[in-house]
């Protein structure tokens, strides 16, 4: 079976693997080795990109996009040695949290 | 088992839901009821906030901002109609042209 | 005399030449000929690129992308019809309730 | 006269002798006590409000968008102890070569 994880996992690992190897043969050493400023400047970049997308451009495009923009977000956790999966547990505490929230305000 | 992939996928149907909640009861409903510009300017705002937290933060407010950003991002891809799966479909494809780049480029 | 707003008042007038040129001739012409969303991307580029000079690079650097910014901010404002003496006379007007609010503030 | 150049070193001087101002009296002052971090933070919030009114808003949006953009702009550079003036130097600069650049590029 292939889930929706299964590719972010993966892409997490891949990324893992190409940050050791040469930035010539790799997008994300190149990007590594440039340093973290500008992996940091690329995430700004494509979350810039996506906004545009959603208010100006097609589904194809926002999905092009937001592709890139979780691809550069894996890329700077990676750089920071934060696990995709600590994000997603955050994630889940929160909806937890919000789930009942939710249900507090719907009992009002 | 509860894979990544449940998370983000329960998060997705959780955020349709809230969609059509009361404004008042659930921060989902108030946020697609300002419209999408303002769904889009969070989106842009959480992509700051995760760059600086990068730079100049903890990797726990790293984390905080990481999972802020991609909660907005599903409720802008939300408001748009567009599918999660639509963008991870999108990651697949590109990482399976990327690995064969990544092997042309070792090739080298 | 060659005051601040002399360089800002000619760059606006030199933009506002430049975007009937030919695209091939000027960066200004290409960016128009790209369209609003485009001019708009790049605005949010260059916020992103001082943001991250201000965080992590020199005081050099945070000059170039700070000019960088105004520049696109100007050719923004100028395919959109608006005139930097707009935004001036805004930020003039908000000037004086502030200084006011400033006073009632050391007064308290 | 009252140039545009007056508003600009004005709102500049005011934002210097704020920023040692009580933060409860002073936003220029509260935003300084939080660090460079918050201050870089609303620069790029207020670049991506910029991008979203000139792409969905009014032009009136735009100004007030836009002043903000200076305005916040202006209180990065006095936090960096970078002058206004030394980043209008660097656009008159620019302006020179692009003018020549401009001229070449007409001469094709």
């Amino acid at each position: 079976m292939n889930t929706h994880t299964d590719i972010l996992e993966r892409l997490e690992q891949t990324i893992a693997a190409r940050r050791a190897a040469s930035p010539d043969s790799s997008y994300v050493a190149k990007l590594n080795a440039k340093g973290l400023p500008k992996i940091a400047q690329k995430l700004g970049e494509e979350a810039t990109e996506a906004v545009i997308a959603a208010l100006s451009g097609s589904n194809e495009e926002l999905v092009g996009e937001s592709a890139d923009l979780l691809f550069h977000l894996l890329v700077l956790l990676s750089a920071k040695g934060v696990s995709l999966e600590h994000v997603l547990a955050e994630l889940e505490r929160r909806e937890g949290q919000s789930g009942l929230e939710e249900k507090a305000g719907r009992s009002e």
